[in-house]
């Protein structure tokens, strides 16, 4: 990690763990240092529960189902979760704690912060002592499988304001959170049966995204995700009849016809993919051939913190209203990496794609899309990539 | 087809393929007959068209992208299109023609029709004659190959009224809407280069529903889905591995375990898949072993009417709000059907999805499912399958 960034480990009273990624100078040093304990009385997260009858259960978390027709794992909301302690639901759970107050209503344990990453409290993905990760089957029919969800949820916060967006918090923030998406990949692709990490970010309304305070989130599969399953086909068939890595090809390829290119760094390559299927999709990869945010050089690092904030930047100029206002781009920027068995295979590179049609339509994933997995794009790659290149700055 | 429906053929004033499927008696017995001259001044959807330095330039349709890093391809909007004659924005394009006028608002010859089939106006899937279905190479690389979207999408009427909703046409109808498919599907599989055909209808304003004529839509595809493509895969790994058809097996092993079932009729099954994706799921199969709605007998399509509709109605009862209303389900439901070079190893089944998840909330596909195409679902297959038994009638 950076010397610029001090990262400090704790728990939350649940039992969660909770990272602080600072880069105010202060902190970094060691002047001062973090509030670590939470007085809020949660109950362990992985403690027995009391069943409708008063018996007492052992938590076992959630659990996945095996589709067999399509051979996707399927991640279902837990038969038990413990909830006995939530809070208002007007309160900013990601809000730094207010002076004074025992942190009744948000997760963060200090009254302010830089960047903090925590265990999902709700999570969708989990690992609980004692629950063997092994499968079994339903009604006792092989084709039935089911194995517990045993993957983790992270959330990343960017800042302690809920009015402040990642696109406007400047270079030196940015460049926290590469440290933190690094530093995450590193670990959670440590734990047992973590098959792929995935660093992500939604934005706005228009995606569902219902609490306003900037954040991203972390999930650690414990599967390879079907997207990257089928990424990783067309790169073995690739390296088999070629030799070479699909990815690289493939920003050379752009790179050589230019025509779908939005922007260059020393480092870095912002194109429109050339089968773009989204309403606006950019494509943003290293030059060099990187299987994770983990592997990336200091100079990478640097640079990436800038053209990511100008990429989104430029988002929030694609679409202009008549009166002249842009639309602040719904979208979702994921991180392409490698899984753990398949390093030398994939290549980091980020995909943002956004569903504004236009200022005011959206598109809608229905019949083709939902049904079929079958994407039909009402635009064209080029004409995504000259609006893009007219409103880069 | 049944002898109580008549199919008439016609085209279009610029050229499209019209169908009536009409189950009034007097026009089945042939005492009445359909209009079939469309007076509108369309150009002809082939003809040249004039570009902006006014050179006549040949139409040449939507073409598809090769996504190399996923292996999809991605039909896209065309680079040109006859759009020379557009009606009004208020107008319902599917409703029948008013008596004397020159049916210049919609798509309808006829004054009133039972139900209709016809080439989509703007498709982004369209054989184009004289147009090679060639692969060529953008840029001249072969990592971006474009292919003519040499496809067909066609919509479907279910009747001649806008405040109509096929839940509420009745069996009859409903039996008519089922021989269109089966017409459709035959016709459309045996065109050049179509690998497979999905009927599917889109409902509800939240899935972007923006035409409230009830209908659905028919594609036949110029190549296999992802989606397809995955249960190719598994199909034929199970065939492989059992010598047995998995879908045959999953219907039995539903049945044998009960727990997911909603009802049943003598020819169908409809149940709640062991790992269903989304917020409402429901999979409904023939028990005998066929490949596509053509294959369907005399009996099972009797059959399909009822449980089709009781479905839908079921569908509409799932969600109550606190003032015992219900909520009119936004749904898709598509029919998965074996495309043609893999009739033995797909078996029909229709797969109706919603993103309803409450009354006030919907399901947004945001980073997981857009991003990696890996599902997380909010609730159970058992509890979804619990209401709608609730509510079955």
């Amino acid at each position: 990690m950076t010397a610029k960034v001090r990262k400090t480990a704790t728990k939350l009273a649940d039992g969660r763990d909770f990272f602080y990624f600072d880069d105010s100078p202060e902190y970094v040093s060691g002047e001062k240092t973090r509030r670590l304990d939470d007085p809020r009385p949660l109950t362990d997260r992985f403690a027995p529960q009391t069943d409708a009858e008063g018996n007492e259960v052992a938590f076992t978390g959630p659990i996945m189902r095996f589709d067999a027709l399509t051979g996707d794992w399927i991640p279902m909301a837990a038969h038990r979760m413990n909830r006995t302690f939530m809070p208002p639901a007007d309160a900013n759970p990601f809000a730094p704690a207010r002076e004074g107050a025992t942190y009744q209503d948000g997760e963060i344990p200090d009254t302010d912060y830089d960047v903090v990453v925590f265990e999902n409290r709700f999570s969708s993905l989990m690992q609980v002592p004692g629950v063997p990760d092994e499968v079994t089957y339903l009604n006792g029919n092989p084709l039935f499988a089911e194995r517990p969800a045993a993957g983790r949820c992270e959330v990343i916060c960017f800042g302690p304001k809920l009015e402040e967006n990642l696109v406007s918090m400047g270079e030196e923030r940015m460049r926290t959170v590469i440290e933190a998406w690094a530093d995450r990949t590193e670990e959670l692709s440590q734990l047992p049966g973590i098959e792929q990490v995935f660093c992500f970010e939604n934005h706005g309304e228009a995606i569902g995204v219902s609490l306003h305070h900037p954040h991203g989130q972390i999930y650690a599969y414990p599967f390879i995700t079907p997207y990257t399953q089928r990424m990783l086909l067309q790169a073995r068939n690739y390296r088999q009849r070629t030799g070479r890595n699909l990815l690289s090809d493939v920003v050379a390829a752009e790179l050589e016809s230019g025509e779908r290119i939005i922007a260059q760094t020393d480092h870095w390559v912002l194109y429109v993919p050339a089968a773009a299927r989204w309403p606006v999709e950019m494509h943003l990869a290293p030059k060099r051939d990187v299987p994770d945010i983990p592997s990336l050089n200091e100079e990478e690092r640097k640079d990436l913190a800038n053209i990511y904030l100008r990429m989104l930047q430029a988002g929030n100029r694609f679409h202009q209203r008549e009166d002249g206002s842009y639309v602040d781009l719904p979208y979702v920027a994921g991180w392409h990496q490698a899984p753990n068995s398949a390093k030398d295979d994939l290549r980091l590179h980020l995909q943002l794609i956004s569903i504004q049609r236009s200022p005011d339509k959206l598109k809608y994933l229905a019949g083709s899309e939902s049904g079929m997995a079958a994407w039909i794009s009402d635009t064209t790659p080029e004409k995504i990539a000259q609006r893009l290149r007219e409103v880069w700055k």
